[in-house]
């Protein structure tokens, strides 16, 4: 008989009529009450066993973490806590889980640290915490391509492993197939990577961007959706070396347009996971609640989560130029107060995390899109402004996360591209398939990047990178 | 205004309303027809320019891949060819395109070899052939994601850069933070990479099955969609260093479920393109027609290509025991003939593409799905068969693609397991987090591996896969 799936059945409303659940137990009780899970959702599915007629040995295997197959008959629950149950008519135990064993793992019914769960990342996904992320994790990434495809954008699967080292995005990891024990050498010693897998030095990319320019320039609305890397040392619960970021790009569109794109974008993708994860997002709210009531009140969560994205889904990002920005923060209590690390002055000065989060989470109190930032503390492909000295960039900062969104209209005109490139010792030639788009037909464009863990962190209010992507690549771990 | 696109001004029947539409340049006749494309589609509008009251030095740069955006009305087209034009009213040129650089590139109107779109991949786009592939890629992608998304899986992530090379697909690449022309030692000269970023030797992964079962067997229904590497010299038609897989896996399926899971998922996804991509596809069919006329007839395609497509969704898959197949190839007119350059003689020989050709193409002429293979010549994780000589293993073959589908029931019981790593002198250590899995709450799963690529070059009708992926990577090539 083919099983049914513990959402469907939770959902069902044949009482009554027999069905056969799969999946591992997570309680006991009673010899009686048995929870049984299959990550359909969070909810579980009572089984209520029959432990009178039930052979001993086999109660005696129905243990937490077992995998299971109970036929039974849909009966509506007199317990509190469910609607309906099964009773159960038939187990199998599909495979054992020795309770000594079990004790030694995060799969034992007790509360376990994040870090515990990290530890055993192989297991954590039978957790009640890093279930409901991975779903949402998984309904975001659905629903960014849902978003995208809705609206006529197309996804280029833009290469991992690039020959340039000109993306400037950070540092990289090399790739290599030599035999680095004995490594073919050049006449003056350097390693030979002419005779390396692709005839060169090839790294790991950082930026899909200027190989999607390539392509919006042609297919009109384009998108990437990978994994990126940075060989950066960053030890922190912000960073990982391996990540996966969203990076559109759309010819015609200017600086505005790339506003009004990445608030629509968000907004659909987080309505999308209000409108499809409320169980989860439940969890995880309920979550936040216990885990703030051990913390000093300052850094409690202000709203509930569900509470937090539907405030971003219904209220405007604040746009705000980089200018003003800067005014704002000279004339902020922190800077007169000199409370800020890095006191700003004046006009020109890079804005640090705690200054994005003054004007995000005190000064605003939503959403900002800071735009039209200095150039020089900008990447060369930005579009220069008229004034010359400003640039059409623009970065999203969400409460908690900062930078979710850094993005810009390109600078489309040959010859400005050119000087801003040899300004900063940027090979025209390894990158001339990059002017060419330029040289053929150039137009205004823009498009930014995501980082899509980022956007997980918000949506399930977890705080470290590290607990919301399956296998967390970052300084001396490449484990599982 | 906003502008339109113009697949949406192509099926707009606001007729004699104004429109703004952007793109490019691909031909400009008599002075007065202008067809322009922005990508949203195959099909170019049709724009009327009133070449008596426009300034001569504005036609001069209509030329063909400029960039621009034109404003008029919408009308009736009086021609033949297109049910709609636009009557300009006003012409922009949002960028140039000197026609004597234009005539060095694959943008001239003229028909240009595959090998020379390839060499100008960053401009290919722009070309009909490669822009309708590319549409299709990503609708192909996205019916995959609706597919699994549709049937309650979950997206896994699963690492891109991996500490283990035990997955044993093939050659891996290496990647590393390290200065490799001055690489820290160890005692004995070898490199030391407790010193690398990882703390130790890390690859490109191979596969993330492994990964993704331990997904399975905790959120149920899972699947990767990512880049995976292989570093073999293969310079043919048919491999890629870099490519894109899809890799289910489903806690309690067996291979039946496997294969029915499948069928139905190829099906989906060929469904979805026709229903959703004719345009193309019909541009494709003609495209094949066209070619096939300077080919042998044996060469030629059999079929149309929507009818071939056609006839995978209409028709069941052919379920073939590997045992069966042998006893068909041992005595097939080839074999008898000796034709087959790797004779058939017993039973365990390893199929080669002859033979599956041989079977799809001539014996079965639909796709066939072979299982239950010898266990020597599969990978360790494949579940016995109770006759302890074969596996649960299946391939499903694609006339003139060969294998789209590797898959099987995996083993789920740690002993035996544990025997077969043994055998082939796997670490246990290493797989230890893999292990585990079978430890607690062991159950019977199955899932698959189809290359991405392979089933673009089936859906569009193309014969080399570097014709199939943006930027393809290749022995001694990473351009772009």
């Amino acid at each position: 008989m083919k099983h049914t799936y513990v959402a469907d059945v939770l959902a069902s409303n044949e009482l009554h009529q027999e069905f056969t659940v799969k999946g591992w137990v997570r309680s006991f009780r009673a010899n009686q009450f048995l929870a049984l899970n299959d990550g359909s959702t969070i909810n579980n599915i009572q089984c209520v066993v029959d432990f009178e007629n039930t052979d001993s040995e086999l109660l005696k295997r129905i243990t937490v973490g077992a995998a299971v197959s109970i036929t039974g008959i849909l009966e509506e629950s007199q317990g509190g806590g469910q609607r309906v149950e099964i009773k159960a008519k038939n187990i199998i135990i599909e495979g054992d889980a020795d309770p000594e064993d079990v004790k030694l793992t995060i799969l034992s019914p007790k509360r376990h640290t994040l870090e515990k769960l990290r530890e055993q990342a192989h297991l954590r996904v039978r957790t009640n915490t890093f279930g409901a992320i991975m779903r949402l994790r998984h309904k975001l990434s659905f629903g960014i391509h849902q978003y995208f495809n809705n609206n006529g954008f197309y996804q280029a699967h833009t290469p991992i492993i690039t020959g340039s080292d000109a993306e400037g995005a950070g540092e990289m990891f090399q790739v290599t197939a030599l035999d680095l024990n004995n490594p073919p050498k050049t006449e003056d010693g350097a390693i030979d990577y002419s005779k390396d897998f692709f005839g060169k030095e090839t790294n790991l990319t950082v930026s899909g961007q200027l190989e999607a320019e390539t392509f919006a320039l042609g297919l009109g609305k384009v998108y990437t959706f990978g994994p990126t890397f940075r060989a950066e040392n960053s030890n922190t619960s912000r960073h990982l070396a391996e990540f996966w970021m969203v990076e559109p790009e759309v010819a015609f569109n200017d600086l505005d347009d790339n506003m009004d794109l990445a608030e629509d974008f968000i907004k659909y993708v987080i309505n999308y996971v209000l409108e499809h994860c409320d169980d989860d997002l439940a969890f995880l709210e309920d979550r936040q609640v216990q885990e703030d009531k051990s913390k000093p009140q300052a850094e409690r969560a202000t709203m509930r989560l569900r509470d937090k994205l539907k405030f971003i889904v219904d209220n405007d990002f604040k746009r705000v130029s980089y200018t003003e920005a800067i005014d704002i923060l000279r004339n902020s209590k922190p800077n007169k107060k000199k409370k800020f690390k890095y006191p700003i002055n004046e006009w020109g000065a890079d804005l640090q995390s705690e200054h994005e989060r003054f004007l995000v989470e005190k000064h605003f109190e939503c959403p900002v899109i800071l735009f039209d930032y200095p150039a020089n503390i900008k990447a060369f492909y930005m579009r220069l402004n008229e004034d010359g000295k400003t640039v059409r960039a623009m970065d999203v900062l969400f409460p908690g996360i900062g930078e979710m969104v850094g993005g810009s209209q390109r600078e489309e005109r040959l010859d400005i591209l050119k000087e801003k490139m040899s300004a900063l010792d940027i090979s025209h030639e390894e990158l001339s398939w990059y002017l060419d788009t330029r040289k053929f037909g150039t137009c205004t464009h823009s498009g930014f990047g995501l980082g899509f863990e980022r956007l997980v962190l918000f949506v399930t209010g977890m705080t470290n990178i590290r607990d919301v992507i399956p296998y967390p690549r970052f300084p001396g771990n490449a484990e599982f």
